[in-house]
């Protein structure tokens, strides 16, 4: 899709060599055998359909590498135990062992050639194999494979001096390099590993951060803006006159032609941004700015891709559906039954979506009405909170939409009474209302509302209270109570810090945030809470709510007291599904109005995080002319197929 | 195997019936589609082989599932965040949820029935979607399916008849209930549901524990003796007269007969005991009770299978490599070179198991030489952490081997040097000299000792110093600072607190002991330390150890002090593997006394779990007669498979 989509080169995700690079549980691409060769060569074919070049990040994890399923040990330059997973301690590497990954590497690249890959890569990138004999943080040995840069730097070389005899001049080769992994390299020595190596290399592919301080790598919009590795990775061409990639979450194309014409970097790369958009060069290409899907540097992705095991997007629903569900980010089928009137109840981030795809599948008419005098839903004041302003693309990229579709009308301040849908004129009614946080501290732990927490007194608070009409908390003190786990509560947490009030965050979780560590931002985020003032306390509930105090329960059975003026609630969400009810539950009135089908999308259904409520808007308007459009259709599932031979 | 070592029924892991309980990332049985069928009628056909039942786990999550691959809502009676997922907030269950979920369970029953499985559940237990309705903790319902336990029911029970209607008598109907369930589930509510659905059950499979206090259900041995269950499920009989199955990781024939003669259950059930040893049935029913190899209750299998993906166990070596590497637990071939004679050195877990492997594969004389008096490395003192005493049967079974196999020799007392053991006068020499706790503070987070942090001062100790050599903290407060997050760091701050030591636990863990919740003992023993005195003090690494203090860093890079008279160093281990390391350096000494090759196995290559220290030295056993035994074989890669058509 990707290629497709414009984009000159296409790399796997990180390919391991060996047996003892096992990234199990995560997902990789691997090349072990003839059976992920064929695997591979199915991905090479369909990006050279498309004129574009396919790389393999052919790489090795070293101490990293869990080995989960090989059950091998893993392996390093020297016996350190992991700083990713401090359980794991490695098998120092004997010299066999050298020689071993490195045979790996070679027949993996020899293969990756016979089926037709362009660019190889020697990927050392984030703190894996190579980078860790790099770095005197991993590489203690006192043999010739450690002690000065030159030793240091021998696996890596002499690693790509083999891949080079292997497979000549016909391939490229390409390098991933972390120029600032703190502790162990920085930039200045990284530019003499560029210097050491510059001749081998086809590419230079460069980037910063290591797998323990991921962020830095794959950096949130909250503390990352676009471009900010330019500060290290702009510094490489001073050690080579190669063409060199780099990344920085990239989607402003003048921007991009900026770098490129500075010299800095000779190519833009990107993971994220062909996520949120794959057809991002052809848009750009075409001149078609406002189209762009642009990443909002939330980290759905990786939270789902690492730890869900299927990728997903707050800004594109069809990523990761292609092939499962058949969706094509830019293409949609008219739907069998365009001829219907459609009105969409609720312009939040499910409800926009569903009627832009709606529209786009050709119906004639489709009104998307919301009470509010801004659509956007939730999202009007997510993005409010500290740090989270880029999360408002996902809303201007569907207004811009909206705007361009002349067969979608948006009505805001417009609040329609189940009467008033029903007599609408549409014959296909779909309800996205979206969810309110409890006002009574209903949640996951107790499954109860908290005594004396009623967000209709002065001193207790809830998320909308405090974003949409401008409640603040009596007092000076405040606990934010999170039962969620994710970026609310730790973003009023630190409005209200920085408007002056003294915060205390209480949460049930192990962590402040749990969620947060899976989109890579948690220990930022958490060291960000503490600079500008919020305490944290976890592994307490909330146990009762009176005026001037809080009751808490520790995870021990322990109880405690808290002395606060007031309670922001952040326990759990419920659907606003009261028009849904009320209009499903009177069928003879919907039939009296020639209502055909009445359908709910997003968290009206069940709360969920904004990836998943646009996916579910999606899903409703691509299935809208199946047989039964509130059931999803099953998905293609995915199982490896070998299906070309490899020669 | 397991029906080939003489289990009467086998039973899938849990199968949901449908795609909105998607276990994903965790593994289950499915049963979505003709696909999964297939690969499930691969299983029933081997089970039928051996003249074993076949049981198939129906079931579904409810509220507990994420989803996360197929993207579905999460569904539950009412919409109450998640315990197990706080995260999620499920739809609340339309009546046409209820008819899809329950025409699932039909259509997956038939289908299980078209391939022969004996016995179909409709399985409930844990806090699954059956329980969530039964149980007031999440069913807050005001309709038919909510309010008074009839009602409560009325969903499992709808659920059976339509089961029982659609597969008729040919095949079980087997219910699992979870009999205490706190909160939500007593006893006595049980039973009564018991009596209200007994005339639609063949079998009832009873537990206890909810997943979201899964320890209860699968409990550790530090917590939980055999039989523990019975104190609960011991009263279903009260209710019926049906069969009753009841686990409680039995593995004691006599207390297996007498609670079957009780009455209290008429079939012993369980899952890890027939992890450990698959054959366990057939070594009763032959009077071989000392061969069984006994549960320990590490639930290092649990750790394994959810969250590596791949199962393991501490006990049992081939526990999942079947399949992978043709490993069966009680036959082995002969090796090609078995007319070698073989010294092993060093008697501990790795070293024992592979000793054994090489008896049972035809070796004429195989030398386990250990220099301490006991065998047992790490395991002579490990079980003696409180509570860890069953992890004592890895030895003793291992002795019991020993003591059978007429061609291996243990002997103990007997320190090798490298000059000993190339005089030994065996061809192949295996290392497996375990490794040892950093005296330093060596560790994973500055890759650095710790200054101030050495072994051989009064005040500074290792494990090994205190549970091998007596060696005790001076003065009377000791800090036990624990950088690898598993049994023993916890166990020591135990130990000591028991002893009158005031201990605080310092970690840079976001929790302590994280590795023990993979094994489900975490929150219980967390709240253990904090019984037992423990303080406990997170996100904090020692920077320097001092005469009465140590220094901390805290995860916000701030610094803090902690009056401290001795420290104990829990930091990471290091592999003993000097005698490896002579002896491969001098080649020509080896060749001089006929030593045609030098292995090691086990914690001398890499020091890591138990478990799989017993593995590398069975492998090492099993592949001693392939090209390169150093280098394990690949394993043969698992791909979805329907080999058997569909009727």
């Amino acid at each position: 899709m990707k290629a497709e989509g414009g984009w000159a080169g296409i790399c796997t995700e990180y390919a391991p060599v060996g047996l003892d690079s096992d990234e199990s549980p995560y997902i990789s691409a691997q090349l072990w055998d003839d059976e992920d060769l064929g695997n591979l060569a199915l991905m090479v074919d369909a990006v050279h359909e498309h004129g574009s070049l396919a790389g393999l990040e052919l790489t090795h994890s070293g101490v990293h590498a869990q080995n989960a399923e090989t059950r091998w040990p893993a392996v390093a330059p020297s016996q350190l135990a992991g700083d990713y997973h401090p359980i794991i301690v490695p098998k120092a590497m004997e010299h066999a062992d050298i020689r071993r990954v490195q045979a790996d590497w070679v027949r993996a690249a020899k293969q990756a050639q016979t089926v037709g890959f362009d660019i190889v890569y020697v990927y050392g990138g984030h703190s894996y194999l190579l980078t860790q004999f790099l770095s005197p943080f991993y590489n203690k040995r006192t043999d010739e494979y450690g002690g000065p840069l030159e030793n240091r730097a021998r696996m890596w070389l002499e690693t790509l001096e083999l891949v080079r005899e292997a497979i000549g001049d016909d391939c490229a080769i390409a390098v991933r390099v972390g120029v600032d992994l703190t502790p162990g390299i920085q930039v200045d020595e990284a530019l003499e590993f560029v210097r050491l190596a510059d001749h081998l290399v086809d590419l230079w592919d460069v980037n910063v951060g290591s797998i323990i301080e991921w962020s830095k790598d794959s950096g949130v919009s909250r503390f990352h803006p676009e471009g900010y590795q330019l500060e290290w990775t702009g510094r490489v061409r001073e050690a080579t006159a190669k063409p060199i990639v780099g990344v920085s979450r990239m989607t402003n194309p003048d921007r991009m032609a900026e770098i490129v014409r500075s010299g800095a970097w000779d190519i833009i790369g990107a993971a994220r941004p062909s996520i949120a958009d794959p057809f991002l060069p052809k848009k750009v290409e075409e001149g078609r700015y406002g189209e762009v899907r642009e990443c909002t540097g939330s980290n759905m992705c990786i939270a789902k891709a690492d730890t869900k095991m299927h990728l997903g997007c707050i800004q594109n629903a069809t990523a990761g559906e292609e092939f499962r569900r058949g969706w094509h980010p830019e293409r949609f089928e008219p739907a069998a039954n365009r001829d219907r009137d459609v009105l969409v109840v609720g312009a939040g981030p499910a409800g926009m979506e569903c009627a832009i795809v709606l529209g786009k599948r050709g119906f004639g008419r489709v009104h998307l009405v919301e009470a509010e005098a801004e659509p956007g839903g939730c999202m009007r004041w997510i993005p409010q909170l500290p740090g989270l302003g880029e999360w408002g693309r996902v809303v201007n990229w569907r207004r811009v939409q909206l705007d361009r579709l002349k067969n979608v009308e948006l009505l805001t301040g417009t609040r329609l009474s189940a009467q008033g849908a029903r007599e609408y004129g549409a014959e296909l009614v779909i309800v996205a209302t979206g969810s309110s946080w409890a006002m009574d501290g209903l949640n996951a732990f107790t499954h109860e509302p908290i005594p004396g927490a009623d967000a209709a007194l002065s001193h207790v608070l809830t998320p909308e209270q405090v974003m949409l009409e401008g409640k603040r908390p009596t007092g000076e003190s405040v606990v934010v109570y999170d039962g969620e786990g994710y970026v609310v509560a730790a973003g009023l947490a630190e409005l209200l810090a920085l408007e002056g009030f003294r915060v205390e965050l209480v949460t049930p979780f192990d962590v402040v945030a749990p969620s947060c560590d899976e989109t890579l931002e948690g220990p930022a985020l958490r060291r960000h809470l503490h600079d500008v003032g919020v305490t944290m306390r976890r592994n307490h509930t909330v146990a009762a709510v009176q005026q001037g105090r809080v009751e808490l329960e520790s995870d021990f059975g322990e109880a405690a007291e808290l002395e606060a003026d007031s309670v922001v609630l952040v326990t759990q969400r419920l659907s606003d599904d009261a028009l849904y009810r009320e209009l499903v539950g009177d069928p003879e009135a919907l039939a009296a109005e020639g209502v055909e089908a009445v359908y709910r999308a997003g968290d009206c259904v069940a709360p969920r995080v904004v990836a998943d409520a646009v996916f579910d808007g999606h899903r409703l308007a691509r299935e809208i002319d199946t047989g039964n459009p509130a059931v999803p259709l099953p998905h293609r599932r995915e199982l490896p197929a070998a299906a070309r031979p490899v020669a």
